[in-house]
């Protein structure tokens, strides 16, 4: 295995030597450094300590950190093997409490378990193999159907926008938002990339612009209050980003500031695409207003990241993790389905009409 | 002479121990420390390493300076004192090169002695000390006055939005888009402040928060990109920003990221108010587009501020110190001799023909 970010993606595995691969993001973007996980408490520490990060990558993680645990059982019993598959599922669950993608990829990983009580270990052990493959090439799959939509919106040469990380360090190859400025540098498109840093937790710098650099591409970096600037100077052409929940209206839930870019973009006349794999479409939800908003910690804002604080003691901050960009705000909709463009309820269903029949 | 921000302008004269006072500007927000400065060396140094910044504080300041140099002359030549003194000015002058207003105020005060060489010392020592005090208190006014015309477009209880630092503390009092904050203060208002941080450099963070707080108003700190959160929640009900320079169109220079809360401000509908000294317009500029835009070096967005470097390598930035806001995003154009409306260029000629009758 080579290894240069350019070779490797995000989260693999080693069929030789039994590893979970990952890039230590933690090092990002000091030291570019694959980690070879092959014990379960290695792999519950990376996911604990956002070695790994990102919903998809995690969840791919973790089904190849479970199947990693159970390979080498010597049983022959289903009983036994079953009871230990439980408790290294468990166990890894336990890593990181709130993320709903490393529960449903536990739990597919189960359900081949519990599925399949009355066949063989080995055979089970080789459906628990194909399960993890098949969720992280699932994952690569969606991307890039993603970016070959996205692709077509955009011209070679263009200047694209980006905010926070929907990017291949986020999941397993591509990214969401990054997938056509990935497929456009495979293309020689030759876009010119512009990256939000995203304060406060600066996932646009630290990692965005590291990764898209690392593949070769034109990255500027810009603070998120110089969006206006090179947006009037006729520097961007359109503005992908990714989403954490989309409502049946398309009010999209995203990265703090994603609202901000998106009403700058509205009034330049420029159009901003969600990447949106269908999994986040929330059908349940009619409007973005009640998607509920998480707000983090002040220290995220005043003191972390700087040498001294950088803000008066005391002071009240409001650091909301989220915003909700209006539907009216968004130019497109991009799943892996083909984009949705308003009324989206409408588009959805569509979408999701035709995801059944495939 | 009391020793807390809340007792003490940005910049002061001590008469009885012929000192200039400043707030050192580089402890804030870790420590409020009054400099009392005698000597002409320290008050070169306060200006040279930002002790006092701010244009019209850093103009006040070698105002008071150039006075406190000369005012223990011992001769009754007026050849030999108006040597000294062109000496004195030069001296601070070099402290900050491109600072227009040091020039301005420092050549206000030389207008004073060659204007009376046929007067005594004496008496040109008492005109000098007039004239610095003159220039401080026209500060205070203008701001002052800017402060009772933007109090009346916003209600008690209001929540009020800035950007950067366009406070006391880069003038003397009340600063420019503070000003109807603290007059607000001052009449139990119970405005709700929400401060940007304006990155790269933090001034409102630093500075601003600092400040307001200091002042004992009801002040959150955001990152920049959460204007959106905070608008769309309906808690800011107007914005007030400063400027650098304003075309006769109504076109505004101001702080990076003016432009982006202000497109962000016409999106939710919320007015944007502009506060502009006469002397910050720009009449034989028609647009905003011939305002030329600073660039700064890349480490402020990479480096500074950080314990360890925020982003790869390498990475292009782009850094530019102001953007132009386009006079339809603006409100309203706030000067001591009124507000403007659009069509700017007209109400701009209106407000210069007040001027002059005053």
């Amino acid at each position: 295995m080579k290894k240069t970010i350019l070779d490797c993606d995000t989260v693999a595995l080693d069929e030789e030597n039994g590893a979970l691969v990952i890039i230590d993001q933690t090092q990002l973007p000091t030291r570019i450094e694959l980690k070879f996980l092959t014990d379960i408490e290695d792999i519950w520490e990376a996911i604990y300590l956002l070695k790994v990060r990102g919903a998809p990558a995690i969840g791919v993680a973790a089904a190849i950190g479970v199947y990693l645990a159970v390979k080498d059982l010597q049983t022959d019993s289903m009983e036994v093997f079953s009871k230990k598959f439980k408790k290294a599922k468990d166990y890894l669950a336990s890593s990181r409490p709130t993320a709903v993608n490393l529960f449903w990829a536990l739990d597919r990983m189960e359900a081949v378990v519990t599925g399949h009580m009355q066949c063989g270990v080995g055979e089970v052990k080789e459906l628990l193999h194909r399960e993890a493959v098949n969720i992280r090439s699932e994952d690569i799959q969606v991307c890039r159907r993603i970016g070959e939509y996205a692709l077509e919106l955009v011209k070679p040469g263009a200047g694209l926008l980006t905010h926070c990380n929907a990017g291949q360090l986020a999941a397993v190859k591509y990214g969401t938002a990054t997938a056509p400025m990935y497929l456009g540098q495979e293309r020689g498109y030759g876009f010119r990339i512009y990256v939000d840093e995203t304060r406060p937790l600066l996932q646009g710098a630290r990692l965005t612009a590291f990764e898209l650099q690392a593949a070769g591409m034109d990255v500027t970096l810009i603070c998120d209050n110089m969006s206006g600037a090179v947006m009037k100077k006729g520097l961007v052409d359109a503005v992908f980003v990714g989403c954490d929940r989309v409502a049946a209206n398309g009010d999209t839930a995203n990265k703090i500031g994603t609202s901000v870019v998106a009403a700058v973009a509205k009034y330049y006349g420029i159009p901003l695409y969600v990447c949106a794999p269908t999994s986040t479409i929330d059908m349940s939800l009619p409007t973005g207003d009640k998607i509920p908003i998480e707000e983090r910690s002040d220290d995220e804002v005043t003191e972390m990241w700087y040498e001294k604080r950088m803000a008066p003691a005391g002071v009240k901050v409001y650091n909301p993790c989220f915003d909700v960009t209006d539907h009216g705000l968004i130019s497109g909709i991009i799943t892996e389905y083909g984009m949705a463009k308003a009324p989206y309820e409408e588009a959805f269903r569509e979408i999701f009409r035709e995801k059944l029949n495939k």
